[in-house]
């Protein structure tokens, strides 16, 4: 089966997991992509009602008013049920995320949710977090080159995310996106407070006792859920 | 003397700190505009030379154009000597700064200088952080409503800074600003790491370990150093 069938497998699996009255927070990228068309489809169906989410991104948030999920705001009661993709997913469920750019977002709901289901091809499993990717990393404008050179003393290669003109791209929320690459990073939860104390360090693509459970697509399409 | 005499002081002292040649952090306040204007004058009178600076704020990048101090940005090298005030001083140099709202760039650009020299009247000491004031933190837009009752979980009063209208006010960065009010605060570098775990929260005005010499005013005009 190509990739985008084990995502959408994936996906929709976790819908199984949305009641009538929830309200979700909807990550980004083109694994979720699929469950938030789903979700739409079940309340078009009249399957699903009363249903509201909390986009992570500008992308979800156009995609959720095109399929018709009304959107709220994050406020106190923070989201019941968040679902969402990961860029790697270790053993114990540690994520690296951030690869799509909207890694502050899907953080701040994702810690605000009762329950985060993390969803994924096989690809993304990995034995260690770090393994292939890099540690997406948000970081203020100003100084910037100053807390790439602090990020690069804690062991990192770093690259800045560049738009298409070839200069520093901004995220969602007006701020930097750095590639940390760290190479297999024995203690993910150590190196995030090593980074969130760097003055400029806004948010940091490690995701640390987060997610509850994983829905993961095998090769075959064969859905593993790990918790 | 009046405070304004006495703030005065302290940051002429501090400029004697200034050589010909150095890369300054400068910060933002009424105290530290003093030292600013004073280095200023000694550059045009020529018993200053080749001095630049980073400012820490809008405020003070238009207070260095006015008298003719060069501005540079913040990159890989950091600055030789930042100098700043500070809202709440204790005897270990641990300060509470934010009320002006540039505790983000005033905490970049002081983690990067080789010394800091925190300069104040007397008022400004305390024997417990947090005694008089509360803690500064800047935070996302996104969500700030669920980070406000997270901050507030951790044992705080906070209240959002607003602008003329009534609205969130943004800070030079555009974000938003909270003052936490949580009392004497007994472990600030504790304190400190939960703020910064919590997503959504970027800066906390809790700097520990960062100022090596404080420079302060009593009431006579007299000058204590601390370090």
């Amino acid at each position: 089966m190509d990739l985008e069938d084990l995502k959408r497998r994936a996906a929709e699996a976790a819908v199984g997991y949305v009641h009538s009255g929830m309200r979700l927070g909807l990550g980004t990228g083109t694994t979720t992509r699929w469950a938030v068309e789903r979700i739409g489809a079940l309340l078009a169906a009249g399957e699903l009602a009363d249903v509201v989410g909390v986009p992570t991104s500008r992308a979800t948030e156009a995609l959720m008013r095109r399929v018709g999920i009304p959107v709220v705001e994050l406020d106190e009661r923070g989201v019941d049920l968040a679902i969402d993709g990961a860029d790697e997913i270790a053993p114990d469920l540690t994520l690296v995320k951030g690869h799509g750019g909207a890694l502050l977002r899907e953080k701040i709901v994702e810690a605000a949710a009762g329950r985060f289901i993390v969803i994924a091809d096989h690809t993304k499993r990995v034995h260690v977090i770090g393994e292939k990717k890099a540690v997406p990393i948000e970081i203020a404008r100003f100084g910037w080159r100053r807390t790439v050179s602090l990020i690069e003393a804690l062991g990192a290669r770093c690259t800045v995310r560049l738009d298409g003109n070839h200069e520093p791209a901004l995220s969602d929320n007006g701020n930097l996106l750095v590639d940390a690459h760290f190479g297999p990073v024995g203690d993910p939860r150590g190196l995030e407070q090593q980074l969130l104390a760097l003055p400029g360090v806004f948010e940091v693509g490690l995701f640390v006792g987060l997610a509850d459970l994983a829905i993961v697509a095998g090769p075959d399409g064969k859905l593993e859920e790990l918790s």
